[in-house]
């Protein structure tokens, strides 16, 4: 039996803060970049009369969602159904579930969550209905369910009209459904590189997802919401005439891999996402060792970039499970020796901001050079 | 202001379920193998009289530590402070931090463990000797410090004599620190594929570490404990001579990427460790969806392998955030059609379980068929 010690991990930071005195690793989140990509995404759903629901699996925090609200939002998306609750807990009563979910732990969760807000949920199988249906009867609550047309990616959603068709009339047999439109998204096309490219695409995969909308409608059946899109395809998406609702998540943060893509929009986000890290290693010629790794950043996407102008004279080419790897450039004026960058801190930009933030419980965000706030990350690891 | 509603995610598990309803996805530990393993590498070190100190990185887990301590380990490796804590507040006095610490913040974390723990700590730079120190002497307590030595794995760690030599004269400066043996760890070594590879490249690893020992030596400094070693080249390393204590971690798991590595000699290991997963969408020809992508497996080792006899017509070929796509065999009698495998459950075999484990919050231990515990991966997300 363990003595209680009184012995906890202290805070990596508190309000007020130099952000200098942070400790590494840490996600930091610099709330003047963030606050701009907010206020930006919110503009251009407004000025297009189409509703923004941002994606939380990107953030997992109430208190970002809390943020998208006031600036407009409708509500948000999850990914997962434990990753739901945090958000309806804290008051978050409208959520969109852009996904399929098969089990029966995951329908008990699906019918208590109704209870208390206004969920919908996603279908590709006439059997994922089925026991939606049956648990929300059996509760006394109501699911809305969006079936998925699949607008080109290839992993969940149905692709033909039939198939389209026989997911409507199974909802319409349960009167503890509701048919609630069309969940359309291809993720694949998110990270074309060239503007073009995606706008090409996007009105590609927009125009199947009107297919289907008009197939319904020729069978008397309105689709009151067609939603999807994400941040690299969103201003194409709000101008589609198909889409009514987006679904971005990332433009919060624009990672690393979003940023190495070309925005020749309007839409030009920024980053505001970043690992501070400490490098605390420096006994090779030719590198520095820094405490983020594997643990620290999804290298899934991609490489974390060291934020420019911190020391331009490193770059991050490996992640062991807590040592990230930052070579120094060839022709560096210190010519290889990097003994006196010991302690030198630096912030990385992740490839991958979903992935990363889900391994932190915390952002803290920074304004200026001060601590302004630590926002907790209450969905990280609610993967069920 | 949000009401109290009371709602939280439901546990995944009970004890006493049966292992098939286990809500998916969640990090499973089959008791039978994980029970074979810690006894089988702690009968390896007591054969050969050398101290077992597992790596706790691996696993993150205070039930799983205690288990190796009650089959004989003399403590644990850390590789974070803050990963120590949860470890010390279980009573496990006895810790190792196999890695350089840098930074105010770490000095303070580390002068706080050293007064609940015996505590060491590695060092490759005299200013983190100085700051180790000086923050020891300020808290009235003693840590002991290993000099790093770099035995190939080109990292961390000094490479030359007289730099050792260096670490050693400025540990001494202190009374506040104690000289306690070197550090000696190859990590690029444990996965290489052949057994002859490894015991070739372990015993050319071992030697430097031999020079470094012979080197303080012969200045009249003897080194009580050399200390390394990984699951991978542990069967040599207690041969080697020069190791006093090995480190293995990922041996209670054994992962996917060290189960592809071939194992000649008597110590078969057994994989442990799964993901249990639920397909949740099978609306494409030839391929199911499940419910375990990147924010639940590790896959910078390689996916995730589905568990031999579970299915074998499906192979994991992507993973999405969320999503991970299994591709079905050519030529199965199904001819792509995997419709009635909705809501099949699979057993995957992370490639990396270091990482793995790190983006859950429990482990599900089962034998047979039924659940039999649940132990917290209380270190989950302590990287600094």
């Amino acid at each position: 039996m363990a003595e209680d010690l009184g012995l906890y991990v202290p805070p990596a930071a508190r309000i007020g803060d130099p952000l200098q005195r942070v400790g590494t690793p840490s996600l930091v989140l610099d709330l003047d970049a963030f606050e701009f990509n907010i206020e930006r995404m919110a503009a251009l759903a407004a000025a297009h009369g189409i509703a923004l629901r941002p994606h939380a699996k990107a953030h997992k925090s109430t208190a970002i969602a809390a943020a998208q609200l006031a600036a407009g939002a409708v509500g948000v998306c999850c990914q997962k159904l434990s990753e739901v609750y945090p958000f309806v807990r804290q008051g978050i009563r409208d959520i969109h579930l852009s996904n399929e979910v098969v089990g029966a732990d995951k329908m008990a969760m699906a019918a208590e969550l109704a209870r208390h807000a206004r969920l919908s949920i996603c279908a590709d199988h006439v059997a994922q209905i089925d026991a939606l249906g049956a648990a929300a009867a059996q509760a006394g609550t109501r699911i809305t369910v969006l079936p998925e047309v699949d607008i080109g990616q290839g992993r969940c959603g149905v692709t033909g009209s039939d198939e389209l068709m026989a997911l409507v009339e199974r909802i319409a047999r349960y009167g503890s459904l509701r048919f609630g439109g069309l969940q359309a998204y291809h993720g694949g096309i998110q990270h074309l590189a060239t503007w073009n490219e995606r706008r090409d695409a996007a009105l590609r995969s927009a125009e199947k997802a009107a297919q289907h909308v008009r197939h319904l409608e020729a069978r008397g059946i309105a689709c009151s919401v067609v939603t999807g899109g994400g941040t690299g395809t969103v201003e194409f998406d709000v101008e589609s005439g198909v889409f009514t609702e987006v679904q971005p998540g990332s433009y919060v943060f624009m990672d690393g891999h979003y940023g190495s893509n070309e925005w020749g929009g309007t839409l030009k986000l920024q980053h505001s996402l970043f690992i501070a890290t400490t490098v605390m290693s420096t006994a090779k010629h030719g590198m520095a060792v820094c405490d983020v790794g594997l643990k620290g950043v999804a290298v899934d996407s991609g490489l974390p970039r060291v934020r420019p102008g911190d020391d331009d004279a490193l770059r991050y080419t490996a992640a062991n499970d807590e040592h990230g790897i930052l070579r120094i450039a060839d022709g560096d004026e210190d010519d290889g020796d990097v003994r006196d960058r010991l302690g030198e801190r630096l912030m990385l930009i992740p490839g991958h901001c979903d992935p990363t933030a889900n391994l932190y419980r915390q952002y803290v965000c920074y304004r200026g050079d001060t601590v302004e706030a630590l926002w907790d990350i209450d969905a990280s690891g609610l993967s069920r």
